[in-house]
């Protein structure tokens, strides 16, 4: 006989690189496992080195990252820690993003500037990955610029729900602080029981050219209170402006709610001076405690992660877990 | 002597499918050069027969197809020549794209869809596609499905520029059809000198999902010239919906102004019903005369195509041909 | 512990595509399943539309369709079908081609041509496919064209088991209508236990090229019931012409053979007319009932193809239904 | 100013390996120029080394190795050929193939099989080729085996040439030793004014398999001189015992053509045995010296093989050396 | 229902070329198998020709071929194995290099000459090769070759337990042949103990370029039993001088050890003649008979690789084999 | 007429990052030109954005970045810049690396490592490179890890000159650092007239393992000067022990040369501290004025790339510039 036969089994392992470890810890325990032990650390002259404490031949891996600030040095380390699982005989690669960085370059404004976006799909795809799984894409044609399965899940239920809960009640107007994201505020909506929409357009003086002169609301918000959605939150400079224009315009209150959490540079101290009652965002990026304030409520991502990990792993489905839309 | 030195000649070629030769006849001429003569017929059972005339070796090759009806025979047939195109020899072949098809299938709306715009780049690649060059993409991040560059034509300064002269004299409001396309009349706005912008929010009935109960405007357009603003014009079911709720709501005469004339089904007889002063759209895909109107106004794309082309043939600059924008 | 294992189980699941689901249903049914349900439909522009209603995460996915005509609707709507699949997480797929298109288009027959049976190979594989099953290749050279494995199915030991079976007791003479495809007309005649081999040889008068001026009878034919044998009815001009030319050469009796029924155009009307008495094919293309007439046999294929996908599924032999020779 | 230009040349060189260097030189003689000079030899295990004395940087390379005995050392040699041109920048690499080895494997005759023609291809490709050009290919199909231009040269007009100005005044007929490759045939009977056609049959005794009991000759050829044609000849085998069977069969004399001179183990002496005439080869293959004896003919490939080069390089036309057949 | 379900079972076959099958029946007789039946000859022009008399379908495939000489037709063999398989729908290819040809020519060492260990290891690639096992590779570089894993494994343990074992009670000295590999040297010395190092260093003569006039032992070798250490042993030329300076310089014996026994040429007089106590070396080539010798001691390979191809079926650790260094 | 033909020019343009923008300077002033206007800056997140300022279509791109602390940001930003270029339809990308980033990590020196340097040349591939050009590579099997060519240039005759001109005249010593760099050592000794060699032994204690216990001299150097060379120094641990131990083994003095400066850390203050005379690098990595010290001497590398750049614009020979060698 030259067969030797074997009943196949698969190993689900989760790999967290060093960017936000908190996310994949809480991530692995609600799977009922651990981390993958692993070795991770910078050569004095910044290279990144990575090495697994365990055999991860065979295994059906996801690998965690959060791409936050040093973005570029959390980015090459889960290239590199793909490529050596690719190198060590994992079977499959599921890389995990709870935030995709570089995600708002993801066409060309002018001529001559690159699509990093598309990048990142092709250096994911060339370092190993086979798989992507994602939290709300700054836009959903992000999908496309990877040549396989991306599973892109959506924090909106866990948001909308929260604030159904506690403002559900209320006279709501969904708001979106860009004209070209109305589409996110219309979601809202829908989820909200179809409650009214507007949005914020900035006009500009044609004599000074890339300068803002006023936000104007378009939509009627009078004696409501504003949600103002967006995907993620960065400088906060717009957001914050926005929710201002709006208690100018008349509304009653504003919550501002988003599903990743940059809050670069002066973005907390915007927050906090604005006129917003509270701020609702997930962990999908790390909050350090510094940066945290009274307003803000932050909402885990974990459980809907492992769940769709499960899902990925045991050949259940995900869009399911969305009422067929993802 | 080991070696024979010659210098390089480059040769620009024109090519095109069956699906839209006017256009392509029209760029051509304007480039000063004639159409490189091709065999392309159907055998008995459909499948598609390419042949050119001339030797192509070395040339550097354009190849316009509009997708049109019977769309997926277009889109074949476009494939079959960049096949015979690479397998002649030819040194560089752009896929000239003056409508890309499946462009609104550029991601997953629901769980278990395909991305189908980015598998025609896919295609056009594996057929031999160096380069693309198309006019208005539904979203520009389609750009990012090609592995290669884009060349992305705009037919906005050739609309705005109509309009403009047209009726620039009078109160305009630029308007969205839809609320997920606030930013292309943004950018309309913006050239017609800053007027004020609106969308319609199609709102929907809780207990009966999947249904518009209603068109709401939202944003001032009372006793304005509303410019109602779209890429395409498909089935035009949305579109003169939105022009009927803007005159109900005190607009004094409305434009529709749109870059892709698809005119699908009942398009005509919508439009000529409307309540609409002027369609105006330009001619990346063909209007056969049955289906042209009276208030209907077809603005050539050709000379931008084949200006175009000029410069990608030269080295010179498309993005100038934007003002540093495409 | 830092790893979830888990026994690995494979599903089985057929997809069919719109053009010949029929055949789908009953490989289906042998097979002991359903199709699995799909929403598949056209676009007012001709843009189709495919969405899964169930999950095929982790599937091994055979998905059927048959070029038939409009073959470039059907083709693009198979790969459509594939990049779903691909993006939804399917685990292997396999496309089902019981007639493959453009097949004939296998070579360069002069310069400036494509090699479209290769460019359709391409298309598949970019679209996600991982193998190929095909039914009596044109050339069998078209395995090498699919960078993978292909499962090539013949029809032959259903065909010449039915001709055996009804006309083995006859002086029987094996023919093919043309030149270049004597070695199908030699399988044959070695399955029917060595009888005599002819073919029809086409002759051009020199003043007049590419026109054919006789069809003369190459072989002993005379006082034989002559089974004249292809691989495909298109037109079916040079098998009737064959037929006819049989007859006058002293046949008693002739027979039609092939696997492919596509029939286009006067196939029908001249099957009708000539002097055959049986037209034996099967239904690897649908053969509406208007296209049916009184001589025409038509076997069934899917047990074959059901049994080679079940032998796929289970890690067992194609080769071994063929006796070693597929 | 951050652009220094300079008007491109480009540099036709011609490269050998060691396995047919008399051709190579032919060829580069009549092209005008000197083969580059090279540094080929095998270490001590048999591994293979080679260089390059001269700068190839940006060069137009052509790659000349004739796939002659030891046919795996002569192949890999040409594989090392291309990395190092390719390692070294030549701009393009056209591999030239007067022979294709492994040829004849092109399909899988049996379950189980390589096919060893793609593989060919496919190694040429992932080696650095960017097209091949190859004389009389055994199918025409192997064209679309490579993914890239393929340049098909055809022995045919010389071969045909030769023979029409030598025995043109005869009555002839063209006989195919084998039912699969009457084609060929078909095209020489073209050529030769549409003179009669034949061919061998091979019988076989159901009883015994695999093995041939009589070659039966399907066809008219009394009193003929038969020109036996095919596109190599091996082992000479088949052939051999085609040219008496025509003996016997009344022929007048007989003519054996063809391309490829392999004239493997006994090839010569069941030639020089047999009632042939003349044997027609080319030297798409070395013919040692013992190879050749009296009723052989050697025309030369170089000036076509050159001719081909020549418009390579200079944007020419291929397919007009064949009145647009290849 | 439309799901088929099966638990998933997988199938360890080991196949062997022509090259070296002694070793790979030794191993698959270790893993409790057989060799899988496999027809392999060559046709009359050499072409090779593979055909496997089992299924394999679904299998994972270990091919094992040693790189012996004559070495480019057992890597073509190989290659054509792997094409074989690939179309054949095994499920995983793991191609076994006990030792791996062209491994010294692993980079440029002057300009316009391949990287064939590169070469070699995209040939495997394109042929269908998922992963590469290999024995001490010549450098470890080449691992980064391939695009996918690599199981590099290590013959140190065996050697140095042997000579431990044998001659570890005396004084030792580890001596590298050349100024490049000292590394492996010290790799010896660790697993003897720590004992000394030494080097030879050819000196030249600057007058007479490229000529070595001295072979300089460089460290403390006087009074000590040297063992001197490569990775293989092709003519033998610079070990056995090394040898015959080592015993001049004052050491007391010399043994060489080596993991490949390619032994070209003139290896076996020379290592008879010169004055070395034994040779140790292993099978991973194959050592006939009439190249055998006294003093050479063989030891067995197959153990190893036997227990990592169980170890990479069974999703085991080959890292463990070697204390985590592989 | 359907041809339009033009001669062909091509256009040199020098890109330069942010990590090195002196060296380009300096690189573009040598050929005679300018860096390409460039807009790159940081988002708030630490996204990279990058515009060039420009038209670059057709031009053949240079893009020079030196690896340099934050390494993982500038390889990122030389992506980036990559991309940017292949979108903008550059026609030919070089990606000039005086420095290499993560070269050291060349290999799996455990199991369940990266290989990280092959991952860089994969990343710089997929971003869009065609070719690369570096200084000095960790290890010259680099080369072959990128799949197209890679013009090595070698600092060593600008450092050998140098410490030639100004040493030579003494009695020196060639001495390694490290056991495994011997042959960067025999380079020099070869260049410096053939003066003696001889290596650092880093000897262990086995009760303690990976601790270093003695730096032994392998080799004659008593009484000499000594010239401790090696490809890069990074935090010149090592080298510094190293020097040391050459003084108290009776060198008369010490020079240490080097092509890469990483100089991290510490390293400043140990070659500060240590008994060496005189540090020679060369500008392929930044070192600002507060890491500069009075031992220190900086040789320009900048004529030698700007060499190289030439010499592949213009098809000449980059070999030549190293006799060869390269």
């Amino acid at each position: 006989m030259s067969t030797i036969n074997k009943t196949t089994e698969k190993h689900l392992m989760v790999f967290s690189g060093r960017a936000h470890p908190q996310l994949a810890q809480e991530v692995a325990k609600e799977l009922g496992t651990e981390l993958v032990p692993t070795s991770a650390y910078d050569f004095a002259n910044g290279e990144i080195y990575v090495r697994y404490e365990e055999s991860v031949r065979g295994c059906d891996a996801f690998v965690i990252q959060s791409h936050t600030s040093p973005i570029n040095e959390w980015i090459m380390e889960q290239l590199i820690m793909i490529d050596a699982l690719k190198r060590a005989s994992a079977k499959r690669i599921t890389v995990v993003l709870p935030f995709y960085g570089y995600a708002r370059q993801d066409k060309k404004h002018r001529g001559r500037e690159p699509i990093s976006a598309r990048l990142m799909a092709d250096l994911f795809k060339v370092a190993g990955a086979d798989r992507l799984m994602a939290v709300d894409l700054h836009t959903a044609q992000i999908q496309g610029f990877f040549d396989g399965p991306v599973d892109h899940l959506m924090a909106l239920p866990i948001l909308t729900r929260y604030v159904k809960d506690k403002y559900g009640h209320l006279d709501l107007a969904v708001v979106s602080p860009d004209a070209g994201r109305i589409k996110v505020a219309e979601d809202w909506s829908e989820r909200l029981g179809g409650c009214p929409l507007a949005f914020i357009h900035k006009t500009r003086d044609i004599s000074r050219p890339n300068e803002v002169v006023a936000n104007r609301v378009v939509g009627e918000i009078k004696g409501r209170v504003c949600v103002l959605v967006d995907d993620m939150i960065d400088t906060a400079g717009t957001i914050t402006k926005a929710a201002d224009a709006l208690m100018e315009e008349g509304a009653t209150a504003v919550i501002i709610a988003a599903t990743h959490a940059i809050l670069s540079g002066p973005a907390v101290d915007r927050l906090k001076a604005c006129k917003v009652d509270e701020v609702v965002l997930t962990n999908t990026l790390p909050i350090p405690d510094d940066r945290r304030f009274d307003k803000l409520t932050v909402l885990s991502i974990a459980p809907l992660v492992s769940q769709a990990i499960r899902e990925v792993f045991e050949d259940g489905s995900v869009t399911k877990l969305f009422d067929g839309k993802a």
